[in-house]
């Protein structure tokens, strides 16, 4: 078989990953021909033969020799025009560009369609664990219920230090931007941005439904005291940002927010920088997968094996379904932990099961909190089942 | 797209849940036009259109109409015969018979090449768990170091039950025939052998080496008895069926054996039928995928999402590969727990680490085991890693 030609936009820390593996492994047969960047001159690890990278994207989205694009960069919006011009060339792209993908998800599958080339974005949701190609391959022939993920390593590092070891949020945060966790401005991550987008994605491979990152309900990891660090110690608990969807009767909800489990969760061990999804399916049952969820190895792994999806002609599930189901970003009623608001004020409205200096449990629904938090803007919450919550009081009862 | 017609073989477990979910979904647009079985006027559950049932093989095989073949019986032979006739009438064949295939691994995909049909077997591996799909789609894109599994959820309830509610090994047996986890001659679970032939399928896809199930070292769970049970409980810890290969070098290893696990282990809260696979790989690092094993549905929605596969012409990844590496049923010194043996004898070349009443924890190889098992016909071993055993050194210097 003749080598396969591509293009690669972005050196960074996964694209300097997806060279370094074709570079060493002749089972790929699939050499990078040119390499555009922002900054030709700037030094870097890598070796590199003379003349590879170029500035110009015309270079590559003009060459009629390659067979792919790889496209690596951050910025989403000259991520979007990069696939979008690769598209009318008539080539094929590989991505791992999550922003890019959830913000253009539906114009991108259309364009894609439209010009008949190929796409494929493993890479843009949690790293190395294959989710999309379980869901449209797997489980597209299932009936998907609900889907639930720790999707952000960074969130993850932070709340298994703040649990584990006793860390404030902020050391937490620090730790993790010195180890090289977070990002210096870690807003999308923690603020759960992140997260929905990854949930956005999987929602549409999940129940053939687009959902615009900005319509889930949002509540990230910001906000988190002492309070919440004591009580998951207390209780032996473990604090998770999840990004969770369902399907009830052709209805799709999601939100993302942090939850509380326990030690017979499959995410209590999910620790750092793993991610883990559990999918539940009508015939399949609940099925666990838990893997790298970011890295520089591990998500060119995700786009190397896209690249060979590609170059195989695999074809996935029929992207493009008839819509019978509908989106509502409302959410039911659940059991949260709220704390963070001004203790002089009485919570109106809430139904309180649980009462303390400091935080209460009480039922409520998602957009009833987030009004709360307009006059109480340090209020944070954090959900946890109805079997934990009867737990707890047995063990208060026992006290 | 016209309507894809299948003949079935096979109205047994796996078999009705297939018909059952073809039947109540048009989404697949997936008729059974023929369904073989050896008595035709057993009493069914089903309900089943007058004149699908045949007890002629011959029916379905040659009937030129069919678009595939879905094979479900039981003895291996028989299925063996049926997907060569098949493929020698130009008949693709999804089925979910592990001992067939893991017997005739080579032979059949040999066949396969040669009447260029395709054929896929997703659902004899581990139920509902996408296993091969991921080694052949994901991981063929990486370099696997090693894979292990808990592949048999008989011995994964009888082991539940005898660690967790304190079962003799003979109660829990009972009990999981009595709720039909168990088959009546439960052998080819407590042995082993049924973890050997789908640790043996996995292995081809995992390193593009075929073992026969006979070549790989098997010690099973019939053997275990009350020391174990009491060893495992005291300091927390569960016994798992493990089925386990790695390649060093080029060299692939493998073995089937009960081993301890710890709570930080991401086998720990595999419970009942669910079974779970460990996959370590060079640029994915670990990946764990946990699901249920076995039941009706759950590997009918194997073999529905194969025959969607075969249907969109899913091209898997070349299976014939160059072979570069090669078998040794040898495996490295690992740490023991050893009982059943005759306490009054002593027991000859075994580094031992530890000595209790009743049993010893030693150094030893899997075959060193094997030759002091003639001599001690109710000796059997339990794995433990090095950290374990660490921790429990460091526990009973505490006591």
């Amino acid at each position: 078989m003749k080598k396969f030609k591509a293009g690669l936009f972005g050196l960074g820390v996964v694209g300097s990953g997806v060279y370094k593996a074709l570079q060493q492994n002749e089972k790929y047969g699939i050499s990078i021909e040119k390499i555009s960047v922002k900054n030709i001159n700037k030094n870097r690890e890598l070796e590199l033969p003379n003349g590879i990278l170029t500035n110009q994207a015309d270079e590559i989205l003009n060459n009629t020799d390659l067979d792919i694009i790889i496209e690596l960069i951050n910025d989403p919006e000259e991520a979007f025009n990069i696939v979008k011009k690769a598209f009318e060339k008539g080539k094929s792209v590989v991505s791992a560009n999550k922003k890019m993908v959830a913000l253009y998800h539906k114009e991108i599958l259309e364009l894609r369609e439209k010009h008949q080339v190929k796409f494929f974005y493993e890479g843009a949701v949690c790293g190395s664990v294959p989710i999309l190609r379980l869901l449209d391959q797997h489980f597209n022939s299932d009936h998907v219920k609900s889907i639930k993920a720790i999707a952000n390593g960074t969130c993850n590092f932070i709340l298994s230090k703040m649990v584990s070891e006793n860390q404030g949020y902020e050391d937490a945060l620090k730790e993790a931007q010195a180890l090289g966790f977070a990002e210096l401005d870690p807003y999308s991550d923690v603020s759960g941005e992140d997260t929905r987008f990854k949930l956005s994605i999987m929602i549409y491979h999940a129940f053939g439904v687009f959902v615009h990152p900005n319509e889930i309900p949002l509540q990230g990891i910001n906000y988190l005291d002492e309070y919440i660090k004591d009580f998951a110690q207390k209780h032996h608990l473990k604090i998770k940002l999840i990004g969770e969807a369902q399907e009830v009767a052709g209805e799709i909800t999601a939100k993302v927010e942090p939850q509380l489990v326990n030690e017979s969760h499959d995410f209590y061990n999910i620790e750092n920088e793993y991610n883990g999804i559990l999918v539940d399916a009508e015939y399949t049952g609940e099925q666990f997968v838990k893997g790298k969820g970011a890295g520089s190895f591990p998500t060119a792994l995700a786009v190397l094996s896209n690249l060979k999806d590609s170059r195989y002609n695999l074809s996935i599930a029929k992207i493009l379904k008839k819509h019978d189901k509908s989106y509502s970003n409302s959410s039911a009623e659940d059991i949260y932990f709220i704390a963070g608001f001004d203790n002089s004020l009485p919570i109106q409205g809430l139904d309180v099961l649980h009462k303390e200096e400091g935080y209460r449990i009480a039922k409520s629904q998602f957009q009833q909190l987030e009004e709360l938090k307009k006059d109480n803007p340090n209020l944070y919450w954090v959900q946890l089942s109805e079997n934990i919550f009867k737990e707890i009081v047995n063990q208060e009862a026992l006290v």
